[in-house]
């Protein structure tokens, strides 16, 4: 067990490590060449001029103020300055309700922190079962339930203040609950017009051999919605186009960096190879060789083009439906369409840019296989990932790489590459798996056919958190990687369980006091210096940058990464509630933790992230859930630890909290949730009112015309202007009326003819 | 163990007493005295003329046609002659349904049985493990897994065994589901016009203090469903007035009684006393005392129907609205009407004579807590249970009777009564509990807050399922009360869980081929007889029975009773699916019961039972839910069996099978239970459409009148046609019209003045 003093070591060094990442962010902040690295968002909306266009040269690049340097701290009460309805303004609803977590984190374990620290301390301090041990020991476990004799009455304290933390952490998370509900009401209630507010997404269309979907989808909405359904947007195929683009774009980026090349250096035509990243083949001049590709793909993306246009195979089953008013959108997305509860799958669309188009044409039957597979594969991803790591492992060790390239023996001979290799090789395979987990998880989540980006942060948050809790959590306590746990699990009681991990959390609190001041602390001063966009932005300025808009698109403002950051926050709550009856000296470190995450966190969503979607604070429930779930099993390990300590009295006082934290839950559910699932009517019908009132000659057609057209044949208009085929711009303006082709279906309304919806022929680009 | 000679004495005993039910039952139902016993059904459709009216005085009680007794069995064929369509116009579609459970069992497992005879018998028989043994075996044992030596190769059979059960049960069970779906649909497609299809149940309206509820209510639907809203019927607490009107019928039921004494012995006016159900208290004239009672009554009745319509606070915050066509009834009950999803929250009207009425006023946060108690409640009734009742064993031995009850004791220690005492009342006291229990599940099912009879049927069937799992199934198997059960769960690990479990199993197969025997055969044989509505109906028909309606109410048609028969059934299909692998004998003895209990319950159905309500077979999903919890337990039991048998392999082969089989699940709720919770809108304006064209001047309004009013207002109408107040019967024609009174809500449109409601002044009867 760490001593006092270990701790203080671990604390200090991180402590100046976050200190040295805090004075380098204060440091390059300053320096006007940094200023897109730290300040993109205000660039993207328009409110910050270039720093390059005015003054002296050298300034350009350095700032030479020296009292902006004396006051390098100054953008933390700066980050704290916004007022909530400004920021909300500013960074969207998804960013504020993202800061609260870590105010709730702070509202929950601060009044805690004081509790235990005013009742458990004392009540475990003056207690001596551990002086009288020979085990070694440290003040940490003098302060923690470890100091109390078995069967003494003390464990009363402990109980109480598992009571006290469950009401507490309870009452904060309904406030919470209920404070974001009404904010998202708020939100969407001021919310200006959107399209989305008035789309529906229908998926799986059925086959109609009679008719086009785009037909069908009219018909059967003029038929079943007469007098709220307004027009449609089917959905294109254009996997292989965005794919075509996407290349033209590399293409374009690498022809950039020649010509610049050629520009600094004019003596030197550059020269490339052929194949395989410009290593092999022959060589050819750069310039002419990239010019001339790009001409083949644009001459391929506009045959695609035409083939996804003129293609009836190429529009998937879906189509975004709109409606004429939010209350008939509200109705369309929440009932049933038809008695096969499988076909004309009806959702809240997601906001244009918030949709996964990929997902859209996956049929009903496979989501549920793919949502089993995906089951199965997680389920051995989680327990079983240590196998192929460990494989990994064994072939990356010394003799596996002798044998391997035989050529290497005399290199990897040499004492200091034998020590790197046989003590940072195999950590580096599982550091590299960690690294790449947020990934493989996104992946997962995409293959289950989830349709707007949203719902997939969500989903691979789910999916990581369970990860953490088994790999990191319970990895860390029964020190035994997920797969030992598996086995152990199965060959345990139900009663058994809780009591083992319980009698072990005691033991590994200075471990997690040091896992917090690492990855809390350091990771989020880590994150505030931006280094990697940081380096990335300099080096594209160098290579590629010519004109002020490829500047703007070598920002990287990045977003929040909520797949990955909150399961991580998720972890602290954990560790706060499990050993704040336990070992109440953790506490502190968490509350620096959320205190310091909130201040860097509120910065970043001001002055860096550009969120790429607004989803209205949809996440709240499963982050609400998460809490819930630490909750409860902190409820459990306490409750497993107390019965090993002779106070088994104490059973059936604790099994009351699960029932009863449980119960919150679902009454929670049902009181909060549908505020983030479900549109209400009458909010749809006020919203309504109100604007039929204001503005009686709004034409909704034109304004929703193209608002969920597949990006890539939007992309056209601004991306490719140098290379894009010359007539895509005017198709957009014309409209075409689809004759109904079926005449036999009589109880088509008149209104047909005249409300015909934007279908193949007018929504996609024609090459006229 | 049994040998097979016990089981065929146990069988021949089972088969003699249904045989002589059946025999009593053939006799019984010639006696046109009995008519009205075994054929209500005919005569609550007014299709079957009284048999007393024509022939001679004898044959009116005694049927003297002596070949009539010689087809004594053709009942059975004449029972399965009636084809479907007719059959659900017959008895409606939940009887049709519910007999399909029983042909479900058997299209599951005749299969099975052929499968299991012909492949695992021969596979368990050629062996000779138990022929080496000096355990008492059977031929029973002979045919089982037991006989199959551990670590055999054998055991493959078992395994694709439990393959081809699983595959084959999920099979029929689509199958099933998919029929049962259509022919709700169709079912539902071809009703007539019944106010359920145009009317929703709106709970917890808040409180408004400008208006009364009934006003709050029609301008709420005339602002958010302002083409749709047609009409409201508020709901009045009239659960006291339905206790009066209770105790008249209890008290005119007295008084017909003594007059019918009177009549017959004229000479003697009846005398009754006056407390205490006539067994205490002064002497008074019989008839005299009854009339003034029920005059008393019948004002007390006449001041609280006053009360009830004139008094605002007995109006509870719930209202059923209807809506000018299924569309938009099938709108509002599908979607969230205000941001608070507490209140307005509606669902489908339940059909009228369907509504729990007592249950509609239970506000949201209430309901939470009932659900939660509840919760705690059932688990500890499951559990625990055995407490009480052993409690009660102890004091019903003879040392407690001859302690409370001192003056006994020479009477108790008579040998005969002694055993008695000794061998009955212990077992007694549990009998009892298990009689009371369907009616304490549906006790508490009603305190959970449930709208409908039909919810209340289905939840009380999951409760008695849970029960008879623990209880029944796994307290025979493992011969310990489910307190012990839970216990040994607790302290077991969960993979030893379905082991030990899974070795009991085929030690335990005689008892359970005795039990279904006994439940099963002699169950049903005694379900057609209807002993106890037989004694009932001639005892009120002697004691009580004046004129032709009182005849009419005397029958006791009784119903199917889903909530306690129901999960009987699912004991056999838990039985079933579990043995067929293990001990194939057991199987035809299961068929035998499905078979016979098939035939039979057609018979009731068709000329006994008259169902109280008509859901739409909407039990269907959790017949097949718990279908698939008895697979998923067959195929654990099977692996805890195979794991004791040295035959390890088979673990992951069969960790397979509980994974798709609990997917299958998923994808079955997906794809089928839709279509029993949901109304799809293109039916619902399917059939408006047609409505529309062919009768396209109907009055909906004065249809829906008083559709949802409760019986009891109702009820005024023809039960009390003696006693009731005199003008009861004009109040239904007027119809007021409710000025608004709020002016200042503009957004109410200009038709609430001519749309008016029937509210509170219209609807209820007007003491005038």
């Amino acid at each position: 067990m760490a001593t006092i003093n270990d701790i203080g070591f671990s604390a200090a060094v991180n402590v100046l490590t976050a200190i040295a990442f805090l004075l380098a962010f204060a440091f390059l902040r300053l320096q006007p060449i940094n200023d897109r690295v730290y300040f993109p968002k205000w660039y993207l909306r328009g409110m910050r001029d270039n720093p390059i266009t005015s003054g002296a040269a050298v300034q350009k690049f350095v700032n030479l103020d020296a009292r902006s340097y004396l006051k390098f701290l100054n953008w933390m009460p700066a980050a704290l300055k916004m007022p909530q309805d400004e920021l909300i303004n500013h960074a969207g609803l998804d960013s504020v309700v993202y800061l609260r977590i870590y105010l709730t984190g702070l509202k929950i374990f601060v009044p805690i922190t004081v509790l235990a620290f005013v009742v458990l301390v004392p009540v475990n301090w003056t207690n001596d079962t551990l002086e009288g041990m020979t085990l070694v020991h440290s003040y940490i476990d003098k302060l923690s339930i470890s100091n109390i004799p078995t069967g003494s009455k003390r464990f009363i304290a402990h109980l109480a203040m598992a009571y006290a933390i469950t009401f507490w952490t309870c009452y904060v998370l309904r406030r919470e609950y209920q404070i974001i509900a009404n904010m998202r009401l708020r939100f969407l209630a001021s919310e200006k017009r959107r399209p989305d507010q008035f789309t529906v997404l229908v998926r799986n269309i059925p086959q109609d051999p009679d008719e086009s979907i785009s037909e069908l989808v009219e018909h059967f909405f003029l038929v079943n919605h007469p007098d709220h359904y307004l027009r449609h947007q089917v959905v294109y195929n254009a996997n292989k186009l965005a794919d075509l683009v996407e290349k033209k774009k590399k293409m374009q980026n690498w022809l950039d960096y020649y010509r610049l090349k050629y520009e600094r250096n004019p003596s030197e035509r550059p020269t490339t190879k052929t194949s395989f990243l410009g290593c092999f083949g022959s060589k050819v001049d750069a310039i002419d060789y990239y010019k001339s590709e790009i001409e083949k793909i644009v001459k391929e993306e506009a045959e695609e083009r035409i083939k996804v246009m003129k293609d009836p195979n190429s529009v998937v089953p879906a189509a975004f439906v709109s409606f004429r008013s939010r209350w008939g959108a509200a109705v369309c997305a929440q009932t049933q369409q038809t008695s096969n509860p499988t076909v004309w799958l009806t959702e809240w669309a997601p906001e244009p840019r918030d949709v996964y188009w990929n997902n859209l044409s996956i049929p009903f039957v496979s989501l549920t296989v793919r949502r089993l597979i995906i089951a199965v594969a997680f389920f051995f991803l989680n327990f079983f990932y240590v196998i192929p790591i460990a494989f990994v492992q064994s072939l990356a060790n010394l003799e596996g790489i002798e044998k391997a390239l035989p050529f290497l023996k005399p290199l990897v001979e040499l004492p200091m590459i034998k020590s790197f290799i046989q003590g940072f090789l195999p950590g580096i395979a599982l550091k590299i798996f960690l690294i790449v987990l947020p990934t493989i998880l996104m992946f997962m989540s995409k293959f289950e056919g989830l349709i707007s980006q949203s719902s997939l942060e969500r989903r691979s948050a789910s999916k990581y958190y369970i990860f953490l809790f088994f790999n990191v959590f319970l990895g860390s306590v029964i020190t035994g990687s997920a797969l030992e746990q598996l086995k152990a699990y199965l060959h345990m009681s139900a009663n058994e369980i809780p009591r083992m991990v319980g009698v072990s959390i005691p033991m590994k609190a200075t471990f997690f006091i040091t896992y917090v001041m690492v990855d809390g602390w350091t990771g989020v001063a880590g994150e505030i210096l931006r280094l990697k966009p940081l380096i990335f932005y300099h080096l594209k300025n160098f290579f590629l940058v010519k004109t002020e808009k490829d500047r703007e698109e070598a920002m990287d403002p990045g977003s929040i990464c909520f797949d990955s950051c909150e399961p991580r926050i998720q972890l602290y709550f954990l560790l706060g509630l499990v050993y704040a009856a336990v070992t109440p000296f953790i506490l502190p470190f968490i509350l620096v933790f959320f205190g310091f995450a909130y201040v860097v966190y509120r910065h970043q969503i001001i002055n860096v992230y550009n969120q790429q979607y607004e989803s209205g604070a949809q996440f709240w429930p499963s982050v609400h859930g998460r809490i819930i779930t630490a909750l409860i099993v902190s409820q459990l390990l306490l409750l497993g630890l107390l019965s090993t300590k002779d106070f088994e009295e104490s059973t059936p006082a604790l099994l009351v909290l699960p029932v009863l934290t449980f119960w919150f839950h679902k009454y929670c559910r049902n009181r909060y949730e549908p505020a983030f699932v479900r549109n209400p009517l009458q909010e749809a019908m006020r919203k309504d009112t109100l604007e039929r009132a204001r503005e009686p000659n709004f034409d909704l057609r034109t304004y929703l015309a193209n608002s969920y057209l597949h990006p890539v044949f939007k992309a056209g208009d601004h991306d490719d202007d140098r290379y894009s085929v010359a007539d895509d711009d005017g198709w957009m303006e014309e409209e075409v009326i689809v004759p109904t082709k079926r005449h036999s279906r009589r109880t088509t309304p008149a209104q047909s003819k005249y409300d015909g919806s934007d279908g193949l022929s007018s929504a996609v680009p024609e090459k006229s």
